[in-house]
């Protein structure tokens, strides 16, 4: 199901901080930033590995307000990691499989996720305490 | 200074339940299990995706003992992410450069990993909030 480790989510309050340290300490390069209003983050994505089967990065996560799941996540677990995602080739056929079996679903369909991808979270009570997310990436021509 | 996403590392605390989830729910297929005495924990490498580079998988951990780092995860915490892997091709060379850069690292020299691995571990302090390890993997002939 899975092809690959996409990306690993980071919950920080200082984008740019923790982007500088990042880049810094770790050599890892900026593939881009967004904000995605419906999540309620401002995110960059820093490329840890390009390989023919996508990239892996790592993904910084500043809350747009308090009162998002970001900003709460911050609240009382402060900052680390928070959730980690996985690339499938096809999500809406992913989605299907596990709900059949048995998998709880935070997004039945999927949305809108970094540079285009189709993005979908699984509950994490479904995946040992860890929030998991799909990602379908726009195919590179 | 990276080559990929190793792995991330997710605590349980039963171990063969979770195995169990991971590999039905996602398709995952078990590498193998260790026990590792030193960092107190029953481990499980699940592979995600194995490419040049090298492999990336889900490590599952349950601790030996309460009174472990694992152990105290779980109290504290409660299942779910633990800390994140990256793969680099000269762990001693890349704890040097991190010391040059400022970073605070845990073990100033590698240590013992899963499959003869040679790991080392950079404070949460200097990534974050994320313990992060660095592993230099046995080179596949």
């Amino acid at each position: 199901m899975f092809t690959r480790i996409d990306h690993v989510g980071i919950a920080c309050r200082d984008l740019e901080a923790t982007i500088a340290r990042y880049t810094a300490a770790f050599d890892l390069t900026v593939l881009g930033r967004e904000t995605n209003e419906a999540q309620g983050v401002h995110e960059a994505m820093l490329v840890v590995a390009d390989s023919a089967t996508g990239r892996s990065c790592v993904q910084l996560l500043q809350p747009t307000r308090p009162d998002t799941p970001v900003g709460k996540f911050l609240e009382t677990r402060g900052e680390g990691l928070h959730h980690v995602a996985y690339g499938v080739d096809d999500i809406v056929g992913s989605l299907s499989a596990l709900r059949e079996s048995g998998a709880e679903l935070i997004d039945e369909t999927p949305r809108h996720g970094f540079g285009g991808s189709a993005i979908a979270f699984i509950h994490p009570r479904s995946a040992g305490g860890v929030l998991t997310e799909l990602v379908e990436a726009v195919r590179r021509s």
